[in-house]
């Protein structure tokens, strides 16, 4: 396998954090690494160990603007890392990065899979209660999208749940404010209807099966294995549901620390809840995936620690040995 | 004060918790209620008690169609109850009902404010760390909006708080997938660039302060008292919220239950989880606030209890007795 190109420079907590990451899954996985960033920044966090490096001197901040920033610097780590995999020299890209630049890295360096409209971004949602991930796309690359967009989400969405997750015929919904087809938006009137068309061959032709629509409740709910929603829409769904579950988290130690009695009582709970906590844990998925460029491009959670990485790199591989992205060629119209 | 008209028809619960929650509305808080509905239910489940009854023959059901049941089912609780408050006869109106038809309702007899282009649901959102719920808007009324709606929803948002919760001088932000004013889609853009015209004069004139565009994860945070969006996204985020929440709270649970050891653990952690749970109990807000209708509507959780009912008088009577209609009135253009 050609190597993963792990962007060495990019997340809250690089380049420490994400060397280290990177040094493990070398040695964890067996998958050959390619770090790319600064030279000198790698060594003074202990160098690359086992990985390789590909010099880029460049760094594209985390707040810099996404566009400008790809396009004005051509040797920083991610417009590096994008270009190996364009180039064949790594199979896939990983970065806890500026979002929008990795987007824009990967679009303009790798391009889209012909006939793709737009690429999207796919986002595992843990479910609390176990069992695999909902897949929700688009989480934030299209702010504005049609429903010929969305339809094509779809089938890289259900792609991605078979490939991943093993499903056999996925199931797929279109988020909404009500389950019958006349309630939403007009877009998402209009998705229902291309989905529904022709008892749903859109996405029959995918191998997938389309559930019609479900509501925001329903995204850690079991009805379907894919959600398909707007750029808009899902980056709100989904930092509305992490900031919801900080939020309770935090209420949730603050009751545990009330009491030495309560102290002491959370201490016998703590081993109940580390199953549910590695669950929710955004460094556990692997981070989202940008479907419909020509290579594997994950987007890591900006504050992964090396375990994130190491998951995203496990990630990456497995798209990679089941030829994901050759999955979303074939049935892309 | 003219009494609260409670739809006692519309709910899960309807009508046993609904009348039982009017009752005490009644003893509890001293404010008189007129119970709308069938008379023979009402008494099915005990008699009205202290409330009057205003007769109405037909019911809305929850899956209803909104528009078509309000324009046909003229004799139905929730169209009587929104003329009762039309016709002088009542203050407020309550209805744990079909909620489009609730809105349809107020919106057809009492008709808006003058100046209101949109009526827009306001859904205090609870903040699991304690402090005064954030409020939302538009969580629903209205799935597409223009940017000159969601100025006059932050508006009255604004008048809400400052009423319901006593805030001087409400934060209003807007709901957006970034902070940057270049992040969002158009209509967070536009809506951006209205409210922060001419140093933000449409929310200084009410009173308010302009605090720019927030994320999904700061709907529970507390860097504003409001916000709002359009009632798509609204709809979304709020039922996202709801069902996450849901998921890991069921999820605890089950931690909970896990050995003999962790059930007594949990036991002692009760009472300190209790108040985070009151703060959480979409029965303890009272409900929702249809605003920019010429009258209070109040429109409640389906599955609310007698609790909830109680709650949503004490909301009902409080904006009738500070004018939160007439506070709306001054300052919409």
């Amino acid at each position: 396998m050609l190597p993963i190109a792990v962007d060495a420079m990019g997340g809250d907590r690089a380049p420490g954090e994400i060397v280290a990451g990177a040094i493990r899954a070398a040695e964890e996985l067996g998958v050959p690494v390619l770090l790319v960033g600064r030279p000198e920044a790698i060594d003074a966090v202990g160098g690359p160990g086992p990985c390789a490096v590909l010099a880029a001197s460049e760094v594209i901040a985390m707040d810099d603007d996404a566009g400008s920033s790809v396009r004005r610097m051509k040797d920083s780590s991610l417009v590096r890392a994008a270009e190996a995999v364009r180039d064949a020299k790594a199979s896939a890209m990983v970065s806890a990065g500026n979002t929008g630049a990795t987007m824009g890295s990967a679009l303009l360096r790798m391009g889209r899979i012909k006939g793709v409209a737009r690429p999207a971004v796919a986002t595992p949602i843990p479910r609390p209660l176990g069992g695999h991930p909902m897949v929700l796309l688009d989480a934030g690359a299209n702010a504005e999208c049609s429903a010929a967009w969305l339809v094509q989400f779809a089938q890289m969405g259900a792609a991605f749940a078979r490939q991943r997750y093993g499903i056999d015929a996925p199931r797929v919904a279109v988020l909404s404010i009500g389950e019958e087809p006349g309630k939403g938006n007009p877009l998402v009137k209009e998705t229902w209807a291309l989905l529904d068309a022709d008892g749903g061959a859109a996405l029959t032709a995918a191998g997938a099966t389309f559930v019609g629509n479900l509501e925001g409740r329903d995204i850690m709910g079991d009805e379907a294995d894919v959600i398909v929603t707007d750029g808009f829409t899902g980056n709100v769904a989904l930092k509305t549901l992490e900031g919801g579950l900080k939020a309770i988290v935090a209420a949730i130690v603050d009751a545990f620390a009330t009491t030495e009695e309560t102290r002491a009582a959370a201490e016998v709970l703590l081993p109940a809840l580390l199953p549910l906590y590695g669950r929710l844990d955004p460094d556990a998925t692997g981070g989202a995936l940008l479907l419909g460029v020509e290579g594997v491009c994950i987007i890591s959670h900006g504050s992964s620690s090396a375990d994130a990485v190491v998951n995203a790199c496990r990630v990456a591989a497995d798209a990679v040995e089941h030829d994901l992205v050759g999955s979303l060629r074939v049935f892309v119209y």
